[in-house]
């Protein structure tokens, strides 16, 4: 095994970015600057210009750099004005830069763009005083400060090499798709710990829920109270009331207390890299495996964290619905490739036993006899009812069994939580089981098939890290 | 609807003995008493020889009348003496009163025999104080006592037509196969309410827990405290500590709340009478039901309650096991036909899925990593492990999935909880389903038959009492 210094030598060299990266990035971020300062700065109520994030903290992973600018208003100028100026003048910016751009909308709307190969994002604040918070980027300026007061040489070697190790095992940004680790938090636990290994060596025995805070400025207690529901509470030294880790779903909170503790325990470069797709041929046993999915066609003009809302929102709706009706979802997941997005779920059985147990009321219901008479006049009646414990029960023949003609039958009756604004894509799309050519169709593309043959696999980012080498 | 004075004027027909029976019961009656006394009252500590129980009451149910016998013997005689002496002259009465007679064993053992027609017990108790009782049967001749003291012929008829209702809908009896209501209870429940209808009215709207104390001697929280699991709790007027309900089960208790609400809505002559057998020819479509049966021949010599203890736990056994390895059971029964019982089990299939998910532990877990390694080398690894909330999760090939093949391993292997008395007979026994004979090889047999329709249908018998006339 080599040595983990090694390890960390070879992996700077996949995280830091080179000369002529740096050259790049801080080049594109001086024009923009200049031209923005030339657009924006005799618009009314423009006090600063600046260049916030990553670059500004020098701390972005090779190749990833997104150079963000934030304009500084006066808050009397308004959300409406501040738009209304970022919009126009954002885009101005960016043609003359001879870029793409397109709007995009977070909390409030930006300018994205592209400007010599560099993402860029042109952003609108106001300037407030800490704790006056107007719009949600307000922070930003002051996490850049925070962030920049702090470091040192070797943490920003050690935070790009913990963004690296969270790309490689897949739990690196805040967005809906994701539920992992923003920037800003990956840059907070590095600071808080002193360095790469240590974050990781302490990750590796922390219990939900888990709580930081740097500032020392909140007890447990009150924390818990604050975040009730937060598996992962990192405090904002910039404003101790918000959680800089409300984003982490608990299932990658756990994904990666478990790439820390492999890590730990058997280190290796792999996790600085994303897995490689799996080489395997579809296992020949698909046929054994229980799997229903729904795809179908979106608009792809919406913001993603809007898109994957829904879907996220649509995967449970179909999963509560299956195990309402009896089934056993054992997983699911969903996937989005260009227009396409693929709902996946494994079941243990893709049709229910023919025959359902009824719970009827306790015998001292006021509706108990009522239960009685109903049962004893369906005519699909098998047995009963009969008494067992306090209740009554009885056996009755289903209608339907068969996975994918319910799941047809409650789109079409609308007995399933769809996002709204999926409904007409989900009604339109196509409902597959392994039995009725799920594979074969998925197949026929090969960014499709590569997503299901990982979803087959179904083995953690962290632990491929590992059993590569097993 | 006959008015409910007819009805009960009908049902009182039918459980009242004729001047025939009552004069075979009180000669018989007497006779035994006398032989009684000139066998026993010259042995050593004897001082009383008396007839107890329903006849010593005028309380039995047409046709089900039994002479019970006892002997009171000084404390000094000691249990071993007892026995001695109730076994041998208690047999060498019957012989000169030319009856058949056997030994039983409950508590104590006791001569069980055959006069003249009738059943006949001759027991043994101690003259004790109360609360100074040495054997459990001492408390029966302060029972008679207190039930006689307020007994009135309408109370002796209430007392019968209760007893009645409750034979009718298979309810009477505090013997391990019923877990019912014994005579005694049956009595005071119908003494505490003040006659038959205002026991069933009252009951109709019972909820469980039930406490009842006729003599107001202990406070609701203390019966909980000193009986913090039955459903229903009705301290002995003799004896305060002691529930004379212990033996009727949640379930038992739950069909006859429930016949008393059917009672009451919708009274009829139907309830007096056990329901007669299902006329209808087996269901065509059995072949729908799961059924998962075992059917073993046991030694004939054994007490019912003994047998009956080792059938339920056997019974119980094999249900908890076939629920821990997935399968869903939605109900069992047991019955016992000469000395061949049936363990029948209704299942929402005879077969579980090909892939089960084993739910691994939660990632903080010292052994997380161990459950990965075990994982990745299973040979019927199907996939996984992932992460999902807190915990590592996978999908592996189930070695054997038929419910009949995996009952035959358990009990070769000694997986499952069978009584160690019945352990030979089970292993000896047959297994059978719905796919493979089970309904055939019942058939063989008319009384097999009628209670496999029996648990084909399903129905409470309080409800067949009902639904005869929907």
């Amino acid at each position: 095994m080599p040595l983990i210094t090694e390890i960390l030598a070879e992996a700077s060299s996949l995280v830091e970015p080179d000369e002529r990266e740096r050259r790049l990035v801080s080049e594109t971020a001086k024009r923009l600057l200049s031209v923005c300062r030339d657009e924006f700065q005799q618009l009314e109520g423009v006090v600063d210009i600046s260049v916030e994030g990553s670059v500004a903290k020098d701390t972005w992973v090779k190749g990833k750099a997104e150079v963000d600018i934030f304009i500084h208003f006066k808050p009397e100028v308004g959300r409406q004005g501040l738009e209304a100026a970022v919009l126009s003048a954002g885009g101005r910016v960016i043609e003359r830069l001879s870029g793409r751009h397109w709007l995009r909308y977070a909390s409030h709307p930006y300018v994205e763009g592209e400007v010599s190969g560099i993402r860029v994002n042109i952003v609108g604040c106001f300037k407030a005083e800490p704790g006056r918070w107007i719009s949600a980027v307000d922070r930003t300026p002051y996490h850049t400060a925070f962030v920049n007061s702090r470091l040192t040489p070797e943490l920003r070697r050690d935070i790009r090499l913990f963004k690296g190790f969270l790309i490689g095992c897949g739990l690196y940004g805040a967005e809906i798709r994701v539920e992992g680790f923003s920037g800003y938090l990956s840059e907070l636990l590095v600071l808080s710990h002193g360095g790469f290994l240590e974050t990781v060596r302490r990750a590796s025995s922390w219990r939900m829920p888990v709580f930081i805070d740097m500032a020392g400025r909140l007890r447990l207690e009150e924390a818990l109270k604050l975040f009730p529901k937060a598996p992962l509470i990192f405090n904002d030294p910039v404003d101790p009331s918000r959680n800089v880790a409300a984003a982490v779903s608990e299932s990658k909170l756990a994904e990666f207390i478990l790439a820390c503790k492999i890590f730990n325990s058997s280190p290796s470069l792999s996790f600085f890299q994303p897995p490689k797709p799996w080489g395997k041929e579809l296992a020949a046993d698909v046929g054994s495996r229980n799997l229903l999915g729904i795809a179908f066609t979106v608009e792809r003009r919406q913001p993603p964290d809007i898109l994957w809302g829904e879907i996220k929102h649509t995967l449970r709706g179909f999963a509560r619905r299956l195990e309402k009706e009896g089934f056993q979802v054992y997983r699911c997941d969903a996937w989005q490739l260009s227009d396409e997005v693929v709902l996946l779920y494994e079941l243990s059985s893709l049709s229910l036993p023919e025959n359902v147990l009824k719970v009827g009321p306790p015998v001292w219901m006021d509706n108990s006899l009522e239960f009685i008479e109903k049962t004893m006049s369906r005519p699909n009646r098998v047995a009963g009812p009969w008494v067992e414990g306090e209740r009554l029960y009885s056996i009755v023949r289903r209608d339907e069994s068969s996975a994918e003609q319910l799941l047809r039958s409650w789109i079409k009756r609308r007995e399933v939580a769809i996002s709204k604004e999926l409904l007409n894509s989900v009604e339109r799309g196509e409902i597959l089981t392994s039995r009725t050519g799920l594979v074969e169709r998925l197949s026929r593309d090969k960014g499709h098939e590569a997503l299901l043959r990982e979803f087959l696999e179904g083995i953690a980012t962290p632990i491929r890290h590992w059993i590569k080498r097993c």
